[in-house]
Formats: structure tokens, C-alpha cells, sequence
């Protein structure tokens, strides 16, 4: 058993991510580990409401309520995965280069290490990085990409190429996505123009909005796209907005008509037997939650996408180095 | 483009409806107005918690997030309508009747002018003289009532003939509908008594609760409602309270039970074609909200409206005098 | 009329459930007085946040705001059932087993007296008393258990045997469940290990997960359970964790992905015409809580709960003794 | 003992103020009553942020955790004022008028039975009738004013003389103010000019600004008063603005730079021995509450008031008819 | 009068600073302006909780309920300083030297055109281009700084020479500070080094903690600085934090034991007399505010400051080019 | 240097308090360890709103802001003590005797090591055991107890000796004080009755009131009890509700006109020079908190505490086995 058993890690006092063991980077990994949490306390390309830093300090408070043992997939999702605890990505927190730059080398020895990272940030601009990390450790990979936002941005509207509205855009330039395995689900709102869709559709990015998922219903929507990415590597992308806000206030760019939390969970559920090389869950803003509802949330995020893991554990060996 | 580019937007400090042009009455309309946005800042209608008269000042600072390009109608909506944001109607605050009084004058010379008003409430009572004003200029319209009440009783509870419980009675009494054109919709919670629905049935309003709505979908539930309102013009009354209190939190009589955002905004757009003149979103009362989440929505309820309108603009044209 | 007129109820300045007659235990039930709601201020039997013991204060006050007939059973609820606020039930607070014992007490003389007890916890624990009280006027009962948890631990997690996560073990392990007559609707999350749900399998135990009954339909599924139940005594033990934390913030152990406040209340109402002898509410935390959204929730669950034993008053007459 | 124990009030579910005899009018006041507490759940005289009208139903339910011995004073509060619970004041709540008259006239019908009203607001403007109630009851009385604001004003300012900024203006004019007894502290914050002031100076009334009592220290303050009104009967009238919002966030109204909880309880403590007839706190809006803190203070103010006539309890007695 | 009356303002729906004249830049001053209100949406150099950015909104939105006449320095603020709201500096948010470019050329064009700027933050590091532009207009200043932390860091902690730990070691290394000015109080809390305060003492700066402001009286070291500063140009920088957080929640980096508002506010008024010639109060974090009390609390502490302008108005008048 | 620098810290992702070395035990403390920081998650003693269980967590969280060099004392805290931090008390936690020997056996092992242990509640019954642990090693102790409430209540109140309203009854009973030597201060509120500080005055217990110690300040009265106490060993219980609500407002028995933050932290700072033996902060509940201020107020309080050992580093060598 890899989790701590409840009254031990109440005698810990602090929490690891679901009282996984703690390996602060840059500890070696423990032999086994097949799955890393790891924390980015960025939230320096926030364009509206900031604070996501502190988002790792909370779901690692309430990931601890969560157990180990999956039971629609039949999982011990942790003991499968030897799952750990590695700290967050040190960065000096002014220097937005710098930063981009060490989640990006954190994540890669994960990835390189044959373990699928799982990020939790911080706003959205962490995940390219993550991706530039995981596509050198496995080549260009499907993405899913949960988001009320299509985050295909460029630089024209506020100045700046790296803001957390563009980590897509970066991805689909840079070729880190495969040609046409950009899938965008939760999708919803005004747009700034009717352009707004074209860098990805240039790509073949599918979208579904929300409102197609909801009448689609997520088993169908996760087995399109099951389908779709047939054995390549995957990489999850979650902005917790894709989530309605009522299930995730604590966000910095809320937009109402998302999904359902039993929506987000059924999609990754669905997305069984996929082999999933990494994940992140980005914009959750504690100061802006109520009761931990966000933070609980992100947990089980994690938690479904740790059990698509389970389900394959290993999938990074004999990543490309 | 009319909407205020971000930065502008930034630097003007104060937030306009959806960072339009800022028009308060009594200056003229702009020439290609054809939506006012409009404030009433009245809750001495409220039954049990007051608080509404500060939405206006709420939704305007949350709407600035609304961008312009409806990505379902594909529609440049503000381009479109030539929205402006005409202030909050100026009242006497403790004049009940001086109130009504100047919110219809308002929303008349709006309607009149050609334009569409679009109140944002204030409690429910405020959509009375917004209907008068409306039925003035058009004759009797056709009403959607998005709403967990039915808002037709009488004076008997609370001793008041006007009041946020009241103002559709008032609307059939007056004969400021059109016969079998009240749709009611998101009707659910318990009555006082089974004559509280005689008032509307008596004038053939039809009633779908959340419930039905549930079982058969918004978007039928919008078809049914577009078929029986043809070219008739519609006026759209939306009590946020419509909508389940986990979305909308902040309102003063919450009734669970209601529909989700998704439902209350599928509903809106799946009216697209019919003839808008007018519309009202009421109930948000902030201190009860939670991370904006109401202000958000009912943002996102106008701009489907503003959206509804900007597909057949100029539908007041022609109004009488 | 049972129920207080709305300015009788503000003169009167406190509020017992729904504004019915207050009668105080031990004061003598009135004549035709067929259920009695009874507050249990414990929540000494809570592993994670505590706090449910002032659920019953905030339930109280936010049901005023019910009104008593049920528009889609065409019942009214408070004549029918002749229901009366009991208070709550009075116990030392730091001696467990005397609570128990006092609630198993209170609730016996109702039951036995043939009125419904309608409980409002407090934490699952509370539960666990009054089945036994139930079973003692009515033998073994069908349950319908609402929950995000299984709640049929043992004693091994946390060293004790009586907790909010045992009593429908101990009811099972004591007999008071009619055999193949537990039916488990909103279980979700994660577990400790496969062998969660062994201790109710072994008694066939039925569970419906949030994603089964979203799949199906609250309707359906009360359908089903309707017809397993058949004219069975029927008791409802609903912890409103069941429903999703969006919907229900004020609850001490959230899981997302959990019922709509809609198919909660669907689910209920669909049970028209089962012979309910007794109902809990129970995990409302205020301290947790947003707007009192949690206590608006357990109002209404309690008021569907009180329309079913309005549709078949009398259900208790003739409970053995 | 008049104040229930605390098992028995957790018995009884609902709380009355500070656990005491309900005796809701228009009931006759049990032998021996020397205060009743009557709540007042009227703000449709706020000029800014309403909901004062919910303050009693909190201020009840954390009243039951105040005890019935003062330790300063040395006296058992409720046994020597055999203090009630007198309910709420029913009014038709959309008549401003009548709600006058309802509140002058419980209240004049508990101070001509010899005993003193202790008010709980609703808003500033229900002290008004109050005043008058007590006046007719005991002639002209000094007023010891607690609040941020003068509420001198007339009603050129929002075109109504009767809202929650007039009511000392009226009590002056209408002379229910003793010359040169009417004590105003805690005022601070802008005025609109510099005749504000002048209504109340005219007549004598005494400023003591938040600044200067802190200065001098709120016992000498209170000295200053006790010998100012000697024997004549007096009233006091407590905004809860006059505490500075960091002690009393839940007010509609709020000014920094107010006084602190302990000046305030202090203030009161130190008037023992003057002839007190009656007392309100008003302005407490629990939906801009925090943690119940203004009603916790609320509940205290009202037992400093309740100890200073349990020194003289009796103070009524002979109060012309 | 200045201020727009009650009712025209609610009519307006939105709220520039006190209700006074919009005039967002580059629009030229009107005659007669003495005195500028400008946001300054910048949080991007906060090292702990950010969100200030939002400040210039919420404070804007409850000053409206500031009233223009300062009853103590008997003087019609507005009318005398012929205030108005230059809106916000627009500035690309992601280039944080443009966002100090842009600052300082805003505030420098309101202190060479000879009024004063008061400046409403964001975070801390705003008042390093505000303290540029003022001294580039009246040569070095005396500086007032209120605030909990010295803010002379240097780049050492977090790698960048310019976040809100540092606008005073760059006033000091830059000389925009007279030797010997540079009055810091409220000064609290635990430090990283004893060399914290080094750089301050190297130039004479004078540190009156909040525990000798408690000793001494904020009037007496009003007194000590007015007469420290006697003639010279004054510029405030009031960091919110300066005063506790029971007074002012809403803020990022909270430190206990700090001046009440009633110590704030008097420090402020005790220096009638001295020549201001700019001001700032930053690190207001509406998202961590309760009941707006930290917006409050700021808006009153601008109207403090522009109290003082309005005692000597024209100050700027003959600032050097 | 003992404390992480601030990047190290980010990147460990967990946080101990003050970022210091974490110790869980039962490992052994490292040499040179004089001070001990220890959670204690016991609520169960609760007689009004439970939830303290949850305070170490938070205030780990927020320790991390308090840096280590006290600019009063002069003193490098964490430096000097050595501290670390001993992880939380594990315990079977619905077993409130075990409980009690558990914290006992942890407190007791760090006392009798030398060290002093610093614990964080939980509710206050948790310092009965740790001054049972204390005086097992020290003897006899001098104790200064901050609390609104005497805390020497008997069981005839809720039937149960051991409660948070009873721990310093017990200390008394079981000899653990020193004659003369219970220091009480920041008492206030009301009492059951005359007798409730009989137990206290039996033994000479010394009351400071709040009134009292805001009127003699709190430097006096902290060198009153620095002459008291002599040299004599110390322990500190603080009760987090000797503060008022305002600066503490998370705490499960708020009474208004408590101390002031200043003044909490100032009494503190005034026993330089004592014999610190251990010190412990409790009743800090995070679900009624708002914006972490009570948690950060209990982080200053255990750093003053921290830094009087400092002063005195090694009080603890040669305590009697």
C-alpha cells in the first residue's frame, strides 16, 4: 500500500498529494514510480482573475480524502502507478522565461524517466512546457484539452506570445501535437471574432462544445475520442473552467453553460485503455473557491486520470530520449 | 466595432455593459442604436431577501469579460444591435409608484425609438412597467417567463397589489399579452395552494417546469416555444431564480430544483429567428453571490438576448406610436 | 391550514420546520398528527469536517419558506400528514451511546404512536438510532439510502464502531433491512479497497451510482426501486452528500460528481405511492455552507418526503408495538 | 432560573432570545416582566444595502449562547428583569405606515405595562415609532444615539421623511427628546455639509465623535452621560455602525473608524445606575455577516442593556398612561 | 458642487471615484482639477496572494457613498480640490517596465500640470513610477509610508530588482526621497535578517512601529511628522496592510498587530497643514475582502488624503518642469 | 539557517510550519532541538461549533509567510530554538481518553528531552494533557491562560469532566499550577453564575479582564506577570477567542470585546525574560475564518512565543525525569 493509512498521515501533519510518499525533485525517483504529482505555483499569465499559485497547497490538503481503489475500473490506482509526492517546480517567480524554462526541465526528467507527470498548476500557461517536455520525451502527442476557452490565442490582443490563453496555439506551432489529434472539449461563450477558431481547425483541432457534449453525453464524446487517438501517446490538458462554475468557482475566467462535474469525470473514465503519457489540471484559484469545492475537484481529476494510468502503467518506457 | 478593445477598456476605470458606449438618458440615442442596455436598481418588491438593486453595478463590472462574436449564430452581436448602455433608470427611491412610473417612461422611449430595451433588475416587480412600456409601443406581445414562481398572484398574501410575486397578473389583468402567449418556464417547488396557477391557466399561459424541461431538453423546449410565438413579438421576463441556485446563488428566493446553465442558455439561443422587443434579467441580488458567479450568468443570459435580437435587428422599427 | 400564515410566522419571530405547531417532546403528539420532524444536533460520529449538529437551527429557518401543496402530487402536504416540529432530541452531548440511545427513544415513541419520524441530522450516525426505532414499531423496513458513500464500514479505519460511515452496516448486521431490500442511489468516489461493498452485497444490497442514475433517470429509477419495494415499509435515509456539491456546499465530505439537486428531488416524487414509515436528512453542515443553498435542499427533500407520506397517511396504524 | 438550561433549550429546536419564555404577542406579559425583547424585521427605510430585516432570527439563535450572570455588575440578568421573548412585530410588510404603527404600538403596549421594550431592528427608521411608543409611555426621555451617522437629515435628500437617516430629526421635532439630552457617539465619516449637524444642534444634542471617545475613553464617556441625564428615564438607540465594520461587518451601511466592540460594551456597562426605559440595536444585516460576529455583538449590546435595567429593574412602574 | 447628487449618480449605473467628473486620460483637465483619482490595475509584482489588480473597480464602486464635506477640517473637499477620476493607466499588462513607463508618464502628467495624483493600486510597486513622476515634478519629496513591511528589499530574495517588496530602496537609491524623509509607520511583524532595515537607516529613515503608533497616538505622531516635514512637498504611500487585517481583510500579504482604521484615518487628518503633492493606497485584494470592508477602508483613506489637498490646494502650482 | 529560504520552500510543495525541518516522530529529534511544533486535531471537546481539528493544517500553510529574525527582540527564532517541526499527534480519534494519553505521551517525550513543545489545536481540552506533560517534567508550573472564558468549569454543566470548557479545572485539581500562579487573561462575557470563578479564586487565581487589560495596556500587564512569575517555569495557553472576533473570527465560541491583535502579540512580547517551558494555541477553526486571518494571528502568536524561548533557549535541560 503506497497511500498512508489515515492516522498516520494525520500524524504527519502536512499532505502530500493523496498522502502519496514525497520525493521533493531532485531526489531520484524510487524505483517503480510510474506516475509523478508535481506542483507549478505559476499564475503570472493570468488575464483576468490570478491566484491559481497557491492551487497546489490546496488540493494537496483535500487529496487526502480521497482513497486509493478505483472501483468502476477495478484499480488500486496508486499501488499500480507507485504514484509519488514530487514537490513543486522551483522557479525565481519574476522571471516568466525561467519559468516556462524549469517546469519544462522537471517535467522532462519525469517523462524521460518513463513516468507520466501530472501537473497541477498555476493557469494554463504551464502546460506548454508540460507538453514541450513530454513531446521530447515521446514525440508529438495527442491532446486532449478540456477548456471553456480555446486558448489558441496569439500575441495581438495583449502583447505578449506566452499568456494562458495561448498554450495551445504554442503547441499546434511548435508540432507538438499530432496533425489532427488536438481534441477541445467544454468549449462555450463569446468569442473575440469569428477567426477566433482558425489556428486550430488549420490543424484539424475538433471541438466539442459543451453543449455537444451534453447532448452527446460524455461516454459517447471519451469513445469518439478513444477512437480517434487509437494507441498514440496522450496528454490531458484540464482547465477546471471547462467545468460549469457552479461545480468550480475558484477559477479566474468563469463562464457559465460547462460541464457537470459528473461530466468531467465520466469523459476521463471513458477514456479507458488510451495510453496516457501525462496530464495537468490548471486554473483552479483557491481564493476564489468556496468549501474546497474546486480543490476536491481538481483531486479526483487527478485521481481519474492517475487510474487511466493504472490501467497502463509503463506506457513511458522506452520513451525516446 | 463598438465594444471598447480591452485595453481601452482598462483605462477608462468604470465598466459599461459589455465595455459599450456609455449613454445615459436622457441623451439622444446614437443614430443605429437597436438595444439599450438598462439598469433598475429596485428591490422594495422583494418578499424575502432584498439586495437586487445592486446588480446592475455587478453585472456591468463582470459583462466586461463578454466578447463580441456569437460562435453559435455566428453573429457579431454589439456590430449588430449598436448596444449601448443606457445608465440605470433614475427614481425616487422610496416612491414605489414614482419608481414603476420612470422605468416605463424609460423603457418607452426606448421601444419607441425603435430599439430594444434589455433591464437588468432590480427584483421581479420592475418587469411590470417594462412590459407596459413594451405592450405601448408594440401592443401585447407574446412573454417568455423564465422563472422557478409563477409570479401571478394577487394582493391577498402580502396586502400589495405590486410586488415581485405580482407583476405577471398585472401583465394578464392588463391584457399586456397575447392571449396563449404567457410561456412559463423553470416552474418547480411547492405552492400555497392548488389555485396559485388558476390566474395564468385562465388566460392560457403554458407552463413547463425544470422538469419538463429536463426530460425533453432545452432545445425542443425552445422549438415549441419559437412554433407558438411565430412572428409574434416576444418579450423574454428572466428571474434568475429560473435557474438552479448552484449556478446562480445570488438571489433572493432560491429554489432548488432549477434548471442548469447550460439548459437556461440552450433555451435562449434555440429561440434564434423569433421577433425580440424587449427583455428583463431580475433577481440577481450579489450579497448573496458567491465569486460572481450570478453577475457572470446573468451576463451571459443578456448576451444571448443582445445575440437574439442582432439575428433580426431592427424588429422595432415600425412600432407604434 | 396547519401551517402558520407568512405574517403569523414573522410575529412569531422563531421558526419551526415549515412553520407548523411547535410540540416540544415529551408534550403528547396532537390528535392526527402523522409526522413529526425531530431536529439531532449530533456530530460526534463525523471523520472529516464536523459541524452538521446546527443543520436542524438552519433547516428550520430557511423552511419557512415552503409552502404546503405539492403542485405536482396535488396534495396538500401539512393537512394530510397533520405534521408537527417535534424539536429536537435531548441528549448529553459528550456520552455517544446515550445519544444514540435517546434518538432511538424519541423516534420509537413517534413511530409507535404511527407517525412517520422525519429526522433532521446531525451526521449519518443519527441514522442508525432511529432504524432501530423504526424496525422496532414496523419489524425490518426496505431502506433507500441516499449517499455519496457506502457508509457500511466496520470498526477497522478509525477503531470504533459507531461513526458516519457504519450505520447501514450495523443495520444490516442487526437485521433491522428487509433481506435484498437496501437500495444505494449516488454512490461514487473512490475506495479503500474492492472489499467496500462486500458487507452489502453479502445482504443484496443494490447500488445505483450518480453515473447509473443520470444514464437512466431519477425517474426510472425510482421506478425501479417503487416496484422492488413493493407495499414493504419503506424508511429514507438520505445524507446529502448524495447530491453534488455544487448543490450541496455545506456537507462535511463532498464528492463531486454527485446527484442534481433536479434528480434528487425527481427521484423522491417518483416514489409516489410507497409506504414511507420514516425519513432522515442528514450532513448538512451550515459552516460550510453558501446562501443556505444546503438547507434550502434539505427543506424541499424533506417536504417530497412528507408528500409521499401525505399521499398514504396512516401508514404507520397498526405498527406493531 | 428564567433562562432554560442549555440541554432543554437543545431540546426545543428553535431558540428564543437568550433561551427565555416565549411569549409571542399578543399574549399578556407573564407576571413579573420587567423587558421583553421584540424583533423588528423591517428595512424598507435603507438608503443603501438592505436585508436588516432577517437580523432577529439570528440574533436569536446566537443569543442562546450568552449566560445569564453580568460579572461586572454582579447580577443575574434575566431572573431579576424576568425578561420574555416577546416575538416579532407583525406588520404588512408593504406599508411603511402601517409598520410604524404596528411597532408604536407593541411597543407602547409593553412600556405602559411597566416594562421595557428592547427592540431588534430591521432598520434605523423602526426607532422612530419606538420613541414615540416610550414617549407616550414616560414623556419626553434623553436618547443616548449610538451610530456612524447623525440620521438628522430631512427629507430633501431621497424626497421621504421616513427612511433609516431620519429618525432622530423626527424624535426632535416631534419632541420626544428631552432638551439638550439627546447623546450622539460614535459619529464619524463624511457629511454632505456642514449644516448636517445643525438639526440636532439646534437642539441641544451632544457629538461625541468615534475619535473623541477614543480619546477619552469610553468610561469616561459614559460617565460624562450618566451624570448628564441624571434620573430622567432614558432611551438608548444602537446603530451597530457605530462599531467600526471590523467588529460589525454585517451592516448596510459601514464606516471605518468606528468603535471597537469593547468601547461599545463598555460605553453601556458604564451607565449603570441610570433609569433606562427602553433600548434597540438595529442595522445588523446578516447576509453581509461574517462567522455571525454582528449578531454575537448584537445579542451582547442587548444584555448590557438587559443588566442596566436589571439594576433597576421596575423603572416603568408608574409610567403615565 | 462636484460631486454628482445621489439620485443622478444611481441613474449614471456606473461609478467613477466619489461620484466626481470621468475624465480617463489623455482628455485634458479640466480648469480648476486640483486633484486626480487614477487606478493602476497592476498586480504583477506581488510575492504572495495577488489580485489587486481589481482594486480601482471595487473602490470606485463603494466610494460613491463618500459624501464631500469633512467635518472636522470643516472643508468641501470636492468643491475644493476640483477632483476628478482620470480613469485608469492603460498599460500592456505583461511588460512590467512599460507598466512603470506608462505610471509614471500618467502621474507625472497630472504633477506637472500642478494638481495631485492619487493613485489607487494594485500592488506595492506601483508607487515607485508614482514616486518618479512626483519627483520629476517637485524634485525629491518627503514620503509618508504606511505599511506593515519596510519595502526596501533588494533583488537578493526573489531574483528581480522590482516587485512590491522594493519601491523604497529605489525612492531612496534614486534620491527621489529628501534625506532624512522618509517616515515609515506601522512597521510590524517578523524580518528576514536584522540588515532588513539597513538600507532605510542608511538615509535616516524614521520607523514608528504599530506598537509605538499604539503607544505614542496617531495624533502625536501625526504631529512629529508634520512638523518633520514642515514646508516640503509631501507624497503618502499607504499600503493597506499598514492596518490590520480584522480592518482590512482584502489584502495579500496580512500581518496581525497592525493600526486600526480609527488610527489610520486620524494619522492622516493630524496632518492638516502639510503641502501634499501625491499620494497612492495600494494592495487593496478585493478578492480576499469581506463585505467590501478593505474598499471601504480605502476609499476613506483617499478622501483623507484629498482632505489634506483640499487645505492647501494649488501645492503643485510652480512645480519645476 | 534552520528555515528554508523561501524558493526551497515553494519547491517542497508541503509546508511545515515556519518552513522548518520536519520531524515527524516518533524519529528522534535532531541535536540542538529546543522547541517543538505539534499539531493536535482534537475537536471533540467542542461545546458550541466544532472544526479546530482542521487549524494545524492551515496554519502550517500560512506559517510559511513569517519570516525568522524578531526586530524587537533581536533575535534570530528559529536559529536560536533549533525548532522543528514534529508533525501532528496521531491518535484513534473517537477515543477522547486515548486521545488525551496520546498527546500527553508526545508532549511529555519532547518536555522531558529539553525541548519545549509548542502545540497547535484542536480544541482547548487538548492542553489538560499537555500541562499534565509538562509538569511531569517541569513540575508544577506557572501558567498565563488567554481566553475569553475561565475554562475552570466542573461537569454538572454538559455531563462530561473532560471538555474545552474544563482543562485548567483539572491543571488546578491535579496540581499541575503553582500556587498563585494562574495568570487569566482577556476573560469577559457573561457567566453562568456568580460561583464560575470560584474554582479559579480557590487557588488564587489572577484574573485580568480584556476592560482591564485594555485600560492598564498591555505591556503592563505583561510585566506584572513577568514579576509574578519570577523565575518560576511558564506554560502559555492561549485560547485564540482572548482575541476579539474581529481579528480571530475563526473560533467556535466568539465573545465580542476581546483584545486586539496588537495586544495579543504585545503581552506576549512583554514576558521577555521568562522561563518558557511550552506554550499552546488552540481553538483556531478554520471553516469560520475568513481570509486565513485568525490562522495567520495563531502563526504570530506561536513566533512570539518562539522567540521568548529563544531568549532563553535551554529551559528545558535538567527538567526532572
Amino acid at each position: 500500500m503506497i497511500q498512508q493509512p489515515a492516522l498516520e498521515y494525520l500524524a504527519h501533519g502536512q499532505v502530500p498529494f493523496f498522502r502519496l510518499p514525497s520525493v521533493p525533485r531532485p531526489a531520484p525517483l524510487p524505483d517503480g514510480t510510474d506516475a509523478v504529482l508535481l506542483g507549478a505555483t505559476w499564475d503570472g499569465g493570468a488575464t483576468a482573475a490570478p491566484g491559481a499559485r497557491f492551487a497546489p497547497f490546496h488540493v494537496r490538503r483535500v487529496s487526502a480524502f480521497v482513497q486509493g481503489f478505483h472501483p468502476v475500473h477495478r484499480v488500486a490506482v496508486f499501488d499500480r502507478t507507485g504514484a509519488v509526492d514530487g514537490g513543486n517546480v522551483a522557479f525565481p517567480p519574476f522571471d516568466p522565461a525561467a519559468v516556462r524554462g524549469r517546469i519544462e526541465a522537471e517535467v522532462a526528467a519525469i517523462a524521460q524517466a518513463g513516468a507520466a507527470p501530472f501537473l497541477v498548476g498555476g493557469d494554463h500557461s504551464v502546460a506548454l512546457p508540460a507538453l514541450r517536455a513530454v513531446a521530447r520525451a515521446h514525440g508529438p502527442v495527442a491532446v486532449l484539452h478540456l477548456d471553456a476557452h480555446l486558448d489558441t490565442s496569439g500575441p495581438e490582443l495583449w502583447g505578449e506570445p506566452f499568456h494562458h490563453g495561448t498554450p495551445l496555439r504554442h503547441a499546434l506551432d511548435e508540432g507538438l501535437v499530432l496533425p489532427g489529434q488536438l481534441h477541445q472539449v467544454g468549449i462555450r461563450g463569446a468569442w473575440g471574432s469569428p477567426e477566433d477558431a482558425a489556428p486550430g481547425e488549420a490543424r484539424g483541432a475538433r471541438i466539442t462544445t459543451a453543449d455537444a457534449l451534453g447532448a452527446a453525453g460524455a461516454a459517447a464524446v471519451a469513445a469518439r475520442i478513444r477512437e480517434a487517438v487509437g494507441d498514440r501517446p496522450v496528454y490531458v490538458t484540464f482547465d477546471v473552467d471547462a467545468v460549469d462554475p457552479a461545480f468550480a468557482p475558484g477559477t479566474g475566467t468563469p463562464v457559465p453553460g460547462g460541464l457537470t462535474s459528473r461530466e468531467a469525470l465520466a469523459l476521463l473514465r471513458g477514456l479507458a485503455g488510451v495510453r496516457l503519457v501525462g496530464m495537468d489540471v490548471v486554473e483552479v484559484c483557491p481564493a476564489l473557491d468556496h468549501a474546497d469545492l474546486t480543490s476536491h475537484l481538481a483531486a479526483h481529476l487527478l485521481f481519474e486520470g492517475l487510474a487511466l494510468r493504472a490501467l497502463r502503467p509503463g506506457e513511458g518506457r522506452g520513451a525516446r530520449p
